[in-house]
């Protein structure tokens, strides 16, 4: 009965019927068969929205790296390891209403992983890496030319010049909203529970205060179900 | 009462009064604020090792990387992030009667690891980045004139030709023992809860049968206190 009684509830939540995808965590890539290039992405931040986003009766696709937190319950787990393939599984998981990319993707791949652990030459000559750029999951989604989901969020993790560069990033990438963050080490926000984040829509940037990563992820959710709405 | 029996019972072990120094877990190394280069080291066969010579009654400096499993009680825990921290901690703890080098260490690190968020350059062009050689623990501390530990075991984790590979790093590196393994994808080593190793010291290879990693951990401070007695 009480499961019953949640199902109802969920459904009558302001999502009910939308289906929004959400990133979430770092990607990993190999760059031999023992190591890889990975970021402090602890997916706290993507797996708080899915939890809110489910918790206002959305049908989420919760598209997942190798993340430090468990997935939130009432979502759709599609784990992945790399960029490529969490493109493939955004790809996979449309059409939707909303997107949301909050994972951290890596910027590059190694061109080419190696089959076999790179090993030291003896000589001291050091391993050269040559890389790729890897897709832009936010810029693909949001630049479709058909059955682009009608709101498409990214996310800036930032250093330096936190409004500046996330503006020209929602600029660029032709996605409707931004959630900027600082995430130089010293705000503890990597790895951290709470989250200082600047909102940028069509209106510019509207600054949050200092909140908990779940209060965070409630308020946004909120906002994409007014915009939905 | 019981915590005075187990200390009794430690105390009593075969190794009561003996210093084990072990490395485990892997390292990172950072390329900028968010992105680090790591391995896929669990730390699982360290960190069972450090309690299995615990509970052998030896005193034990655990010094570990960012291991996905919780160090096991009643060792003295030394958590360090990349190479260079793991060889100071490791001298740090020194004297030794004996130590274990089964940490996962980079063998390389970023020449110069960036203080800012490594950005595209929007032309794409890809970063270049500088390696450096990190300092090699194993043979740093297999090789020192003074002070030397008695034991002194390293870990080879190859993809292939495993016995020829760990016979010429013992020899090289100047250690006593060399546990090897083959860590290929498909052996299911990296992450598992099995392991097979072949134990190389002066007498040549010795291959042991597929076991878990608390009973190859078993048998090595078996070993390993024999060898001391």
């Amino acid at each position: 009965a009480i499961v019953d009684a949640t199902a109802d509830l969920l459904a009558s939540g302001p999502l009910r019927g939308r289906h929004v995808i959400v990133t979430s965590g770092p990607t990993h890539e190999p760059i031999d068969p023992v190591r890889y290039i990975a970021n402090r992405s602890s997916g706290a931040q993507g797996t708080a929205l899915a939890g809110a986003l489910a918790a206002l009766g959305a049908r989420v696709s919760f598209v997942t790296g190798p993340a430090s937190v468990p997935p939130p319950p009432g979502v759709d787990v599609i784990a992945v390891e790399t960029a490529c393939e969490m493109l493939a599984a955004v790809q996979g998981a449309l059409p939707a209403d909303a997107a949301v990319f909050a994972a951290a993707v890596a910027d590059w791949r190694m061109a080419e992983a190696r089959a076999q652990k790179l090993k030291k030459a003896g000589n001291g000559a050091l391993p050269v890496l040559q890389f790729a750029e890897n897709p832009d999951i936010l810029a693909t989604v949001a630049q479709m030319d058909h059955g682009r989901p009608p709101l498409v969020i990214g996310f800036a993790a930032e250093t330096e010049n936190v409004i500046a560069h996330a503006t020209a990033k929602r600029a660029r990438k032709g996605c409707d909203w931004i959630v900027a963050n600082d995430v130089s080490p010293a705000t503890g926000i990597m790895g951290g529970s709470d989250n200082t984040v600047t909102l940028i829509s069509d209106t510019g940037p509207e600054p949050w205060p200092s909140l908990s990563k779940t209060e965070v992820a409630r308020r946004l959710a909120a906002r994409i179900a007014e915009a939905l709405a």
